[in-house]
């Protein structure tokens, strides 16, 4: 036993006003530390490898991860015209930057990780999401995103919010004022990408969140990917944007991909077009 | 208590070698009873609304049987060019004859369903699911399904397998031989559907059902829906079809299918469109 887990129970996160839970099996528990801000816990487990846990929330596993970052770090690529600056906010268990330093028109890459703890965690038990981190074009700033963001005009191409659920200090990430800050700070053809949780259980109201972006941004759109340690799986995701679109590929950009996609797990450039064909429900809950 | 299940407690679902699990709490116990083939029990929870299980595994429930029944019924009848005669195997909750039946072209649809009992407590329980039962195009047989099709040659244009997972008495359902007499019972411009379970977790190995229906049909395609009940949610399905391609949609059921996909929770032609756009894992599990 190490923190609050022991190996051979089982790890569960309930949800939807718990009533539903989701139960992996531990193998070991491998870390445990309590932060300036919040509880990390790593977990290897039988049936998804290992699993970071941030206040008792599943955050990254072996499983999915790349499901995650290859959209993050791929679908704004693929669509800005000319992207030489990158903002993430959140994420620091770096595995949205490992995609992005694949992309050589980017010179600039800055990941605003409030919790320098989630950072240092990750380089130690993550190392294939972290690998990226040394790339040259990184800086890593440990502070809040929110203040960080206010401090830039008109500057960046692309910012990702790779943030937890709208609870405790990430609700602020959700927020139309956080909005209006991230339209701000990107250029003329910026994209903002964002989670935006599953609308089956719908339980933060994600409506909300998609008419918050809305009064910022003219192009708000909506897709989906699969991630098996969030809870009901079924995950949504916002594309906002000045008003370039999401499916007009960048077509300077079709040979590089063509030949990245080859190694990517989940992201290829046809799926990428279909994505965001959204269901009734997609539609109904997001307003896309 | 009923059968083996508690109000107030959870019901849980172990998979992937018994190292996940899903878990919905208990509302109410509705039904439990033994019948020739399973195990059937009936809940009502919290999260998602009434479930029915099958030997102690999540079959239909009210969050998201219309995902499964939505795509099944609609998808092959957008495509082919004059569908007649459909036959569905298993699927004794009714909910793929309710989306079949609001097609007109239809004139006969059989739904065969090795188990009498489950549509007798489906008709009890899930009476939004079996509500096109009535409809006077529908033929119901208990019997069995592998039998069943062994009668036919050259006779339906569109068969449906709404089985359970690979195991006990559904195994047969997803064999070289099964989709040999699949294949013989469909008319030229013949389509078969079925569900082929999740690629992360892979308990079945996915790869053997699509080359087995390989050995039979031209074209084997595979799209993903997601069932919030079923073991890690993101699931795939087969299309698979002696000829006709499943994004090509049939121009004279366009109005038609304008006013029906209207009141629909999932299905949409714009989404079905993207549905074949396939992420890395889910073409390389299938080899699609």
């Amino acid at each position: 036993m190490l923190g609050q887990f022991t190996e051979g129970e089982w790890f569960t996160e309930k949800y939807f006003h718990k009533n539903v839970a989701s139960s992996f099996k531990i193998k070991s528990v491998l870390h445990s530390e309590k932060s300036q801000y919040q509880q990390i816990d790593v977990l290897d487990t039988y049936g998804i490898g290992r699993l970071l846990l941030l206040d008792g929330k599943t955050m990254v596993s072996h499983v999915d991860e790349f499901v995650y970052h290859e959209v993050m770090g791929h679908i704004p690529n693929m669509v800005h015209p000319n992207a030489k600056k990158v903002l993430i906010i959140g994420g620091g268990d770096g595995g949205i930057v490992r995609e992005m330093v694949k992309h050589k028109n980017l010179e600039r890459i800055d990941l605003v990780e409030i919790d320098e703890r989630v950072i240092e965690v990750s380089k130690q038990f993550f190392p294939e999401c972290t690998s990226g981190l040394s790339d040259p074009r990184v800086n890593v700033c440990p502070c809040d995103g929110v203040e960080y963001i206010k401090s830039f005009t008109d500057f960046f191409d692309i910012i990702i919010i790779d943030s937890t659920d709208p609870e405790d200090f990430a609700a602020g990430l959700f927020t139309k004022e956080f909005y209006s800050a991230v339209y701000n700070a990107l250029t003329k053809d910026g994209i903002m990408m964002a989670q935006t949780e599953n609308p089956f259980y719908d339980e933060y109201g994600i409506f909300n969140f998609y008419e918050n972006l809305r009064s910022s941004f003219s192009v708000v759109k909506s897709f989906t990917a699969p991630m098996l340690i969030y809870p009901g799986v079924f995950w949504t995701f916002a594309f906002a944007s000045k008003g370039v679109l999401p499916t007009a590929l960048n077509e300077s950009k079709l040979d590089e991909m063509s030949a990245i996609e080859k190694d990517l797990k989940w992201y290829n450039m046809n799926w990428h077009l279909g994505a965001f064909n959204l269901s009734n429900i997609h539609k109904k809950v997001t307003g896309c």
